[in-house]
């Protein structure tokens, strides 16, 4: 049903980018994911590294087109659509939107080429859900006109690999601020996180920071609170929003083909109503899924959209996609736990999904926050 | 999210006719559904019966304006908008479309001014799903140019109070075709079904006939076979698939205030994560539900759009809303069986509007036939 | 799975009363349901109204008996099943367990020979699952050595035509005391509640109550505080957790044999592989429901039971029972809908089933309190 | 719910597997998981290799106290529960069962004791839910009293590293027998499968045969037709049913401490109802599953059980752990996708469990075909 309601010129950018993502993307994903082993291709040429940011080297398309992108990059993995949603929504973003005119010009044209990559520090080890109780600190000096972090983030996707980091600190007057960290700055760390089941062809990790000294001109001027990172949040999570419904429409797609192929008991696997049922509904939530981020990018382009509308599609999304992956597996049988088939691949990498940028309950309370007027998140009323 | 997606045009149709259901027909739900009265009020002065036809009387808006009006008074009653959907598309649509331009003329203007009243007789005793297996047979008298129809109807929204009814009958040549019944021919009996617990407040019965002689001239020329009535209740469907969320939207309503207002263990109701985390969700598919038929009703007035998309849309409509209609009644406790509070009327209404003009496990077949090219709805190959 | 692990003497007590239930009950229950008449017919001469108790003309059966029992009657009507419970756990249960001789002596035969008839009132309209809140009040009068009770009881099961009410109140003391008031009490009403669509073969009502004056002697004195009532509800959800998953069976078998003779397509609707899963896991919810209360009635038998044990299957039976009534219901089609194939009244009355005497969610937060040792009911730590 | 229901004896056998399992086998799983390395320790010692034998250096015990070791053992680790389902039902039962006094003594000895270990070859390539369409031939040669046997057979757990093979083959009188291959028999090879992401601390590969020569006192002779390798399989089952609820519990203690360990919004995660509810579910469905297999175990002790009892509970077992074990996943947030946490390990494994020995689909309609008595597998009548 979406084909009929794009642009031209949105359908354009979507199959080229299919292409590039099929064909260079695509063959080589199981061997990364098998052995943890990171293939990022610099996507910089094709344009897709902060795409919605005007000059500096970037694209300047609108949201839908954005949104296109982030669907086809994860309908090949999850772990390389979080690379390009860090890179472009979470590092670009907040330079773009908080940062002075000096840091843009210094720092875009590069990460939009993919020169270098970047990373988001927010998450720390006993702070998920809530990031108000953050405690990395910021510490002004104004004798060398620096500031000294010291903290531990946590689950930072790129981190290990990262040239610069955007790390969210408490400064003194107890408002959170932004800082870029550039790898090499003294006391920083960032060690990988082993043994994770998700997103293996990613990199994710730690930001240790142990008295790091930061230049003044390397904390973002024009936003303080929690509404920095939460911009930037609200920014990625709609990209995941379509992104996750890519990844099930792979499995739905792969699922579909399996079934059709195998012979079981005289007839295809497909012939079955067991079979046709999961289908229908998976193409049912996938469809509906995509035509409401549809809505939302125009919404998001005609500048109408409110945060709610982005929780409330993130975490469908995300939720409806992992149950389209499960039943997909399930259709397999036992070929449905081998890598080759990709399915299970993209089962480990939803539940991240999932749970990244706001989990599924979070974002339901957060929804019954903007429906109700009364907060549940906490014991107090 | 539907509000800035809509034209002007469409937002004041909706508003127009929202204040008609609020105001006229809400008043009276509660006693017309618990007595099985029904309270039909003449729509005809709004034109909103029949409101996608050109001329005859006719509003001639688009299926967007139309799925918005079903939607509002599926708000107040299932069978109010039972009774639209039937009029409008089961009885004006196909004499619209199949009929000659005196049909139209002659029962097209008191169709749409509410002045008559129509009903569809499709479904037989012994054949739900699959009106292939139609017993009515309609034989035809060269010497007074007329049919002789036998044969019976169940489940025919409107019959025991329709002026005419638009019946579909097996040829002598096997095809299937459409005839205008009126009320006082004779061998044409219209009995009532006693004891259902859905859809009280509009009339559901048979049409049972009994070698009823009907006039040539009231045959529907311009079809033959199965695609005559399929393209009416695809037509139906389509209102179908609007109106199911409306009446999810006053559950959801209704449960929100309720909850809010009452107050347990010293806080409002609203205040536990449990409900709020039912709100989500029914927030959300109502959301994303809506967004789809908005999209879909664009696609229909573009002529971009393909019957499975109904089907898609018919099946997850009402699915979700019976889902949160059950949802609501639970959140209201106690309270939840009280019509005073209608949600339980609602939940039993959607019951049958989830399982007519096609079951949800039908719709799940047809879909699955569209996805994957082969059948499963029989025991054959 | 259930007979071979059954007593002999277990299964000659369900054999006898299920020939009475379908005998007798069931003939008459569309009716009863259709108009909201009562048709309560004695069962005191089956010995099944307080079947655990020892003397007073009770059968002194065991719990396993009294649940069998139970999930017979229900397979009728949760509403006949409803008045047993009401009967026997929380009126003629607290006489016994917390009465004096003389009340066990005046009040137990009579009421196990089911010539008079109790209810019980506990829930208040602003106090629906927190019960501590209670408003109804009872003041002591030393000069006549009676109680002055004001309050309001609503939702209870019998009340318009019970004799004699187990009503709780709060003492001048602070503490919540039982007293058995007997119809014909000045100040007593018992106004029945009209509109409901769930038990109509029973009746329900409130209990209001102006200043009635209780003789000391009607005061149960062997209980005080929340455990009295919450032990009488404890002893009732056990026989609702059996008696649940006797309507359920009901529905499952309805909906098997509707399935074998319905013919669609060419082959039995029971043909079909999504009918034989939705069988398939209603009858495995149904066999480990039923093997589970089973193995709860061999432990209370054997004093080793804990009351969450009964939260957890009064919910899980209830929950899993309205679920596969919802099924039965949309195996059915339209006809689903008409009372003559029982299903959609049994839908309707598992509603109240599953909301009252704690509702599914409740009974999750009580499970929840004992598996963490955190209550989460209200906003205190 | 469960202890107070074992026998002493029953308890016993419980409490010291339990203790070997936790002291021996937990510590070394991480490991054993990451890099798909096996572990496999000798559990003959322990007398748990074919308890229910009787003789044969077997223990024979009950089939409940076999289900209570399944249950512990997989408890740490589905892949460890597999081996020894496949060693005790798979190899050992029908040595046993099917097997000649001389092949009773040569071989269950040794396997008891854990000195070699068993496979069993059944499910072909082509042939995953539908064996009757088996491919592997065995042909007689009488002049040297051997049978050829050529063939493929996947999914094989134990293959790569087993030392003998119960392989199913047909033979020229289109009858299904069973053979015992010995490694090193000439024709004989059994790659590993690569790339599984599911039970990766055992060994699955596929049993490949190119005109095996076995001699004929390999061949299992009591036996013939399916009712060989499904008497196997309705053995392995039961096992599975109590096993796979095992692992589900696991799950459910780790997310339980948890989120009690785990402080957000100041208090334990454990402290929100959204998670008491999970919990709530979790624990519910563990409880009534094991009071199910319990059941199911005392009537097959007492020769009582029927197969699709046992169809009925490895269905629910799975179905119900794999949902739990995700649920508990969720809990975590991000830390659930690590392996140090061990819940990602058990939700991969139990992807395999749901599908192995019938998959969730193949079991419904197993049971749907005894509820009915209609096939419902093929297009066929």
């Amino acid at each position: 049903m979406l084909d009929g309601l794009l642009t031209e010129e949105e359908g354009m950018i979507r199959d080229s980018f299919r292409t590039y993502c099929q064909e260079k993307l695509m063959p080589r994903i199981i061997m990364a994911n098998r052995h943890e082993r990171k293939h990022w291709n610099k996507m910089g040429e094709l344009g897709v590294l902060g795409p919605t940011i005007q000059g500096y080297g970037c694209a300047g398309a609108s949201y839908v087109a954005y949104g296109l992108i982030a669907r086809e990059v994860e309908r090949v993995h999850s772990g390389y659509r979080s690379v390009m949603s860090v890179q472009s929504s979470l590092v670009m973003h907040p330079i773009n939107a908080y940062g002075t005119e000096e840091q843009k010009e210094k720092w875009l044209p590069r990460l939009a080429r993919g020169e270098i990559l970047g990373c988001f520090g927010l998450t720390e080890p006993n702070h998920g859900s809530d990031p108000a109780g953050m405690e990395t600190k910021a510490k002004y000096n104004p004798s060398s006109s620096t500031f000294t972090i010291s903290g531990a983030k946590t689950w930072i996707t790129n981190s290990p690999v990262a040239d610069i980091a955007v790390v969210w600190a408490k400064c003194e007057d107890g408002r959170i601020r932004g800082f870029i960290l550039e790898r090499g700055m003294k006391g920083l760390a960032t060690p990988k996180i082993e043994g994770k089941f998700s997103l293996r062809a990613s990199a994710t990790g730690m930001i240790l920071m142990d008295e790091v000294e930061v230049p003044q001109e390397n904390m973002l001027p024009n936003v303080s609170g929690l509404a920095g990172p939460f911009g930037c949040l609200n920014n990625a999570r709609y990209g995941i929003a379509w992104g996750a419904l890519g990844a099930a429409e792979f499995c739905f797609h792969a699922a579909r083909q399996y079934t059709l192929d195998r012979i079981q008991f005289g007839v295809p696997l497909a012939r079955n109503q067991l079979m046709q049922k999961k289908m229908a509904d998976m193409l049912t939530e996938i469809t509906i899924g995509l035509q409401s981020c549809l809505a939302l990018g125009r919404l998001i382009d005609n500048k109408k959209a409110a945060p709610e509308m982005i929780s409330m599609l993130k975490r469908n999304s995300c939720g409806k996609s992992l149950d389209i992956a499960r039943q997909a597996r399930d259709m397999l049988g036992g070929n449905g736990i081998a890598d080759e088939y990709h399915i299970i691949r993209h089962v480990m990498n939803l539940e991240a999904v999932n749970t990244y940028e706001g989990t599924h309950d979070i974002h339901a309370l957060i929804l019954g926050r903007a429906i109700t007027g009364l907060q549940s998140f906490t014991v107090e009323k």
